[in-house]
């Protein structure tokens, strides 16, 4: 948990904008705190989702900043059109590279060019999937660019000439990646130091190991004719650790070959 | 898409709810369209990216109703109390069996039965990974309950009772159920008639054929010194074909050799 500045001067952020500067926020910036710009033509879906619970609190607190982008304003014309026929033909519309070439730039703005520091990230059901790696590779860096697609998806020189990382949320086609943006912050935030009220909480659910999370349960101790297993009843760690890593191990058999395969060779080393 | 019907009356649905009946409502909701019950604690996010763009518009028309069930009421005690500490020890809490049947039989008024007619899906890591197919078998039933679980899961013996199917965003670990169910719902929803004004365009897309989508491009011809590829220029629809093809192909081969073995294999069936 960080320590409270005891000064209030110097301790907010400052940032290039489009908008602007509130003068007054509920949600301070604080300086070095990770931050997530969102190039959307959404930007009134943001926080969403994310401003609830324990990201929206943290993210009153400052832990984490949020900065939509409104690709609407690079429009060009008088209707601030954003999007073309693809060439070649085909149905649906293309983002063009000019336009979003021009979010993108603006995004840049007080972001490091080493995609280390700052990943630039094109959510693309082209790109490779999501995974907790990828959430914390994230939350290492300082902060990150997230490109939302719309329609069937950007010009392609536009990610080439930015560098674009693509990544995809899954197997699946989805209307924008304002979702998709939504879940790889989430999964990113809360793995930032005094975000999740526990820390420990971080380390035994799925994938941190590895394998898939063992089954839980709590009161009552019987319900609806179902009892809790009686060893996790029976006060003994040793055996109920013993229990839950046998589930665990199960239920990634079962469920997960693939997961399952990469533990056996894990442990082959 | 659906003919408007002619008359007014007979065209909304009844169902029981727990909520007074909305006199007046912005979303009104026709008799069998499509509909998500979404078990929450945070009902308040709903439709939240859903009501956006083409699946709000949808929303809107009636071609899908959303009916978030405040898990919170169901909960025990002055407080309303929905998890406890997880039997057997460990960090976080877990939500209690009895609060979430209640809310689960809340949710099965008016719904049948059958799981192929009416799927219900607990959001969990530990589940199958979603993918296209799972969101094409949704958008067949005539709806759907999701629960969105969070802090450290849902007892397990509400799983068992409920038949629940435990499905998975992705092998990555977010806050809440609520932004993974977004997700399935709009990559259901798309799915509908009439939802996407262009129904080509659900055809060509990734994964629809098993491989990723082709590059596009759009105006300007040149963009920072980047040219359009000269074939999608040519009005040669048969090149202009065989190029998008290859360069699906090289994609899928380079970046998911995953997807690209299952294409393989269906080729030589």
């Amino acid at each position: 948990m960080p320590v409270p500045p005891t000064k209030s001067h110097g301790r907010l952020a400052i940032s290039a904008s489009a908008k602007p500067r509130e003068v007054m926020s509920d949600t301070p910036r604080l300086k070095g705190a990770w931050c997530a710009k969102v190039v959307t033509l959404f930007p009134e879906l943001f926080p969403g989702v994310l401003g609830a619970s324990l990201t929206g609190k943290a993210l009153q607190r400052g832990l984490w900043a949020l900065e939509p982008i409104d690709l609407r304003i690079f429009g060009t014309g008088k209707h601030r059109q954003v999007d073309d026929t693809p060439a070649g033909g085909g149905a649906g519309l293309v983002m063009k590279p000019d336009v979003v070439g021009r979010a993108l730039s603006m995004a840049a703005t007080g972001a490091p060019d080493d995609p280390a520091r700052w990943p630039r990230v094109y959510l693309s059901p082209r790109g490779k999937p999501f995974t907790q790696a990828h959430a914390q590779r994230f939350a290492q860096a300082e902060g990150m660019t997230l490109l939302c697609g719309r329609f069937e998806g950007v010009d392609e020189r536009v990610i080439e000439a930015f560098g674009l990382e693509e990544v995809s949320l899954g197997d699946f086609v989805l209307t924008g990646g304002e979702i998709a943006a939504q879940a790889m912050i989430d999964a990113t935030v809360r793995l930032i130091p005094g975000v999740l009220g526990n820390a420990a909480s971080t380390e035994d659910e799925s994938f941190a190991a590895g394998l898939l999370e063992h089954p839980q349960y709590t009161q009552p101790r019987e319900w609806q004719g179902r009892a809790v297993p009686e060893v996790l009843l029976s006060g003994n760690h040793g055996e109920i650790a013993k229990w839950r890593r046998a589930q665990a191990e199960r239920l990634t058999r079962e469920r997960r070959p693939d997961l399952w395969a990469a533990h056996l060779a894990r442990k082959d080393e």
